[in-house]
């Protein structure tokens, strides 16, 4: 097995384990450091935020160093209230007392169900069962891989070898919206020695390049968690803008993975947003059409439907001018100048029979940029949601 | 017949004819007033509006008396440039030359698809027979209403008698969003006595509450318009606020057909939030969940999914607080002090097999409360909406 994994950096040892949360299957899941790692994550803006986002974010801001992570998958120990919170609590705690830190140095993440609570008698003996299986090997990696997923099929796993250092990754969800359990959870570690500022610096900037980028249901779940780790153990401090294109490579494959593993989708389809003020008014824009429902069943149909674009476009709540809009599919202008361009609609739409493909659209003569990727709205993925969970 | 149309009111005519836009269908419709009507109207905020919504919108500014309205459908006459705006001013001056007023007289408005410039070839001829059919029976107001249809599946108009005064109203669309046929058309017509001041406040009222609490596919169209117009020829001049419970009767009439009507819909489902700041912030919260595509997935699939609901509400940008929101499914509290209520959840379900359902949810102690119509998402209105147009 290649190291493709969390666990290709060093310093870092990881396990999946079943504890009996989803009977037969992988449902726990650790990342351990050696030493104290510098951590940066990101979390979910949700107001309804799961336990275990509010009990991490709140440990972050006390340090950012951290020995590790436990996560669990089935239940999103989210709506669970003041029980949740003690939940998550007991989680870290039980983690810490096995490998002799404080349970401030470890983060929590949960993803599946929101509401039901967690079964505590199931997921305390299962921590302490799978610390003596921490390992570093790749097969270590892809069980910790397993264990947070939910709907996925696959395994998303990622890395990025430089020259004296490496990043890898691990994540889930996004696509996998399955009933109830809406959640991307992203995992990060590096050995390159890289102090917090910068740590969270480029974690920002990757998954706004990324995972924010990838729109698949348009929500932002109870539960979304990105988390970096750097263990410093390689002895290099990367250039800063080095590492910052290392830590996007990463994300953006993660995120690829994650679109292509979409419940339902049959098409990827990436839009790339040219000519606004700033990157931030792009990725808005970008996302406008990319939530659009209608938009999304034109993907699925395979069809040149630039007039929804238009259409989706006009609703936002920043300037717009149709008549500097110009829309194109794979690389075919088909409209500009305030009305639809002459092309041969025969064979482009010949050429989009199925399969992913790809829009741009420009906006203006600014340079703000986007790139977003997402998937076809199709039957299937309402039938899969429509489910009685 | 019934007088059930826009032609129940006194000093108002109505014709509908085929003019060739779409083959063997009636596609061109007349609205005509005796005398200069009052006339209020409502259009799209979407900045790539059409060229009739800015053409109406300029007239209007110029003056709130009008003559008539013609609607075409097939195309909606936007993203077309000068053309298309040449096109519109000539559709008002061909209407307004036959029935002997000036083209700043006369309202128009298209629907259909969003790119081709309009047949001028079929349509001025068109307008011209049209005139000598104008007509004040219910089957000419019919006539209208079936000629600005799309996608729509039947007729929609509605009528409200009071002692002495009518109001009559036709639509078409919003739940009929085939491809590049998003828009909503409605025409009010009245005879009651109301200046434009209070016709103009009213009809903002009532079309908040109702077509702007209509969620199908959560997109403001190029062509969404609304057009009251006031004959006074009942010279009856009634309570302002007997006339404004009369136009809502009227609007949410019209919207509830539009929604029983979406195209691939399987149930209707009304979302009642209470307890917001104010109206708009709960119809803000109540548009929020039914623009969810997980949550209308839910629907269809008749699930009790208040996790999905709570997602929803978390995404906001207004302050949540979980713990004072409550949800419930046809009167059954499913979630309350921020955790799962007890509730018996094979009864709720059962009784949730097929049909329409209701959801309440409370988000505070506010007074501001909406009402939204939405239907559930299905694949067959993917399937729809994928069709290559």
């Amino acid at each position: 097995m290649d190291a493709v994994s969390i666990t290709a950096p060093m310093g870092f040892s990881a396990t999946g384990v079943a504890c009996g949360i989803k009977p037969g299957a992988l449902d726990l899941a650790l990342v351990v450091a050696e030493q104290p790692a510098v951590t940066a994550a990101l979390f979910t803006q949700n107001q309804a935020a799961a336990a275990p986002v509010l009990s991490s974010r709140a440990s972050l801001c006390r340090s950012h160093l951290k020995r590790g992570v436990v996560v669990n998958s089935g239940y999103a120990n989210a709506a669970t209230g003041s029980q949740g919170m003690h939940n998550a609590a007991v989680m870290s705690a039980t983690l810490a007392a096995e490998i002799d830190c404080e349970p401030n140095d470890i983060l929590v993440c949960s993803t599946g169900t929101i509401g039901p609570q967690l079964p505590m008698d199931r997921v305390v003996p299962g921590i302490r069962a799978a610390v003596p299986r921490l390992g570093s090997t790749p097969e270590s990696g892809a069980h910790a891989a397993t264990a947070i997923m939910t709907t996925d099929s696959v395994v998303k796993q990622a890395v990025v070898q430089r020259d004296g250092w490496v990043i890898g990754g691990m994540s889930k969800g996004a696509g996998m919206v399955r009933p109830n359990m809406a959640t991307m959870l992203a995992f990060i570690t590096t050995d390159a020695i890289v102090e917090f500022d910068l740590l969270e610096e480029v974690l920002k900037a990757a998954v706004d390049a990324s995972f924010n980028s990838l729109n698949i249901d348009g929500c932002e779940s109870t539960n979304d968690t990105v988390i970096a780790m750097a263990s410093h153990h390689s002895d290099v401090a990367p250039d800063a803008m080095e590492f910052r294109t290392a830590m996007e490579e990463v994300c953006r494959d993660l995120a690829l993975q994650m679109a292509r593993d979409a419940e339902g989708a049959s098409r990827v389809v990436t839009i790339d947003v040219a000519g606004a003020l700033d990157d931030a008014q792009a990725r808005y824009l970008g996302r406008l059409v990319a939530d659009s429902v209608l938009v999304r069943s034109s993907f699925y149909g395979g069809d040149v439907n630039w007039g929804r674009i238009l259409g989706a476009l006009g609703t936002a709540d920043v300037n717009i001018d149709p008549d500097t809009i110009t829309i194109n599919y794979e690389g075919v202008d088909v409209f500009s100048s305030g009305a639809q361009s002459d092309f041969d609609e025969v064979a482009l739409l010949d050429g989009m029979e199925d399969g992913d493909f790809a829009i741009g659209i420009g906006v203006g003569d600014g340079r703000g940029e986007a790139h977003i990727v997402t998937t076809d709205l199709t039957p299937e993925y309402v039938v899969f949601n429509g489910e009685r969970s």
